[in-house]
């Protein structure tokens, strides 16, 4: 047993990447190349078994493929039904597809659910029972772990916490609802704010910082204006850290979790935005709640996906 | 194993009703009486072991004893932690008192916890692997089945549904937050809207209904003005049943559940609610997620407590 490896695979918008794991989690081997998403489905899965032959030298056994992207799935029959930023991926049997080139079992997960699954294996949720991760960048989406077992929902499309209603009245979500977490605290709806109270005359740093081009301003803009005492902008984490506490005093009085794991590339502008939100959750959840879940940032960055994929093959295979 | 019987306690703040079952679910004994909540926790304790006995015949083989009460639990430790309407429940090592007295297994579970498992296993939760029990009436609480299992979170205090913000600037709730389901949506919150807009002097059957007498209005005076065509009770349910929409589609992006079963107090005046419910559904959730979920009406009512204690036993002991 010890001797076979798992074959991880991160399929992204913009790049495929492979590795090769023992079942230790030792790291053994890793490519990557651009996904080509904008060509045909059968040139992006060319490229998808060409990144797995890469790293899978004929002569080593393999216990089994584990697939993580970013799209809705059907979990039991391993269909991609949809997949946000893969053009013409609609009802795609990815699985049966991989299972015929490779005669190994292939499991294939929501890239949010297997970063939730890799945190509780590999990263900053190791131990823990119960566990909501919650990833925020252009958008909002997470993972949960409960019970110990990676929870998807009864067919697969659960976790999807940027669609938590905060704010009945507040802002129109792309998802036709209002005031979803999404639409409140993403880093669009961040770098948006900003624009709106910049383009409205306040000062700040933020003009400086992009040349006045208010348009380029992100949230990571944002966040480094925040770390330079920029008021204008530390009001705009104030306010997303805000929606962000109450939708996890709601997973807490929901779930009950150990553990929140805050992940996403808004927190890569520091640590200010994870501070907001501790201090609004404080203020928010009742002491029992507050006691029994800890906050903190996500352990694993770059290479994400590829735990994810590696800890989907090692759940599902018991190893 | 089929001679063994199974005893059930729903122990609430007016009554305490304990009754005998075999494990198939066949009903053999109920009593009931007083709880005297007002009283010592010694004497609740002491009514709570003679209805029990009452029950339970010395010659009848029991498997196990199982006790549903209105409080938060620690379920690990079998302790009470605090319960509502029960005065002095603090701390409480009620499933230690009751193995000495009964020398036999004992499970106790928070009342509406159970009432869900009690749907899941006898109700309209049948062979549903997901499901969310709702129940409105003076607050608003659930429980939810995930995996087929009772999930109540890591410390036991999940599923409460009433405090899920839904509007960040909306009403005070008792929580400390503004804007939870159970500000905006309980029969307490429906009553306090009716009183509200009558006393600004807007027109309605209710008035006639409570002879003038506005602080008379329930949930119940509103659900049955709405039967007889009355347009500002029709309004009020159609608010609060929006309230309630929105926070099941978060659920279903959350936990995409196969089932929502509601039940509660409000939901005894008719159908009128429910059906508000649905229609509010079915315009804020995607097709996806709202052809996955069906949302029905409780099945069980007056014996809820009694079908989720002897659930709870029969989960427990694998029966």
């Amino acid at each position: 047993m010890r001797s076979l490896r798992c074959i991880a695979v991160d399929l992204g918008g913009t790049q495929i990447r492979a590795a090769r794991y023992t079942v230790d989690g030792v790291l053994e081997a890793r490519v990557g190349m651009p996904t080509g998403a904008q060509e045909s489905l059968a040139s992006v899965c060319q490229r998808l078994k060409s990144v797995i032959r890469q790293v899978w030298p004929p002569e080593i056994p393999v216990a089994g493929i584990g697939i993580g992207l970013p799209g809705i799935l059907d979990y039991k029959r391993g269909v991609v039904l949809r997949a946000s930023n893969l053009s013409g991926w609609v009802d795609v049997p990815l699985r049966d597809n991989l299972l015929d080139a490779f005669h190994v079992p292939v499991f294939m997960g929501n890239d949010a659910h297997l970063a939730a699954l890799a945190e509780h294996r590999f990263g900053a949720g190791r131990g823990v029972s119960n566990m909501v991760y919650l990833a925020i960048g252009d958008g909002i989406g997470g993972g949960m772990i409960l019970n110990d077992t990676l929870f998807t929902g009864g067919h697969g499309r659960g976790a999807e916490l940027g669609h938590m209603t905060l704010d009945v009245h507040g802002p129109r979500c792309h998802c036709g609802r209002r005031g979803c977490l999404e639409a409140l605290a993403s880093g669009t709806a961040i770098a948006r704010r900003a624009q709106e109270r910049l383009e409205r005359g306040e000062d700040s740093l933020l003009r400086t910082l992009v040349d006045g081009e208010l348009a380029q301003i992100t949230a990571q803009e944002v966040g480094i204006a925040v770390q330079q005492g920029d008021s204008l902008a530390q009001a705009i984490f104030a306010e997303a850290g805000g929606y962000i506490a109450t939708a996890l005093v709601n997973l807490m009085y929901l779930l009950n979790p150990e553990l929140f794991v805050l992940g996403g590339g808004v927190f890569r502008a520091g640590d200010a935005f994870l501070a907001q939100i501790q201090e609004a959750v404080a203020l928010l959840a009742p002491d029992n709640y507050r006691e029994q879940t800890r906050i903190v940032p996500a352990a694993l960055w770059e290479d994400v996906g590829l735990w994810g994929a590696l800890a989907l093959v090692m759940m599902e295979l018991d190893l």
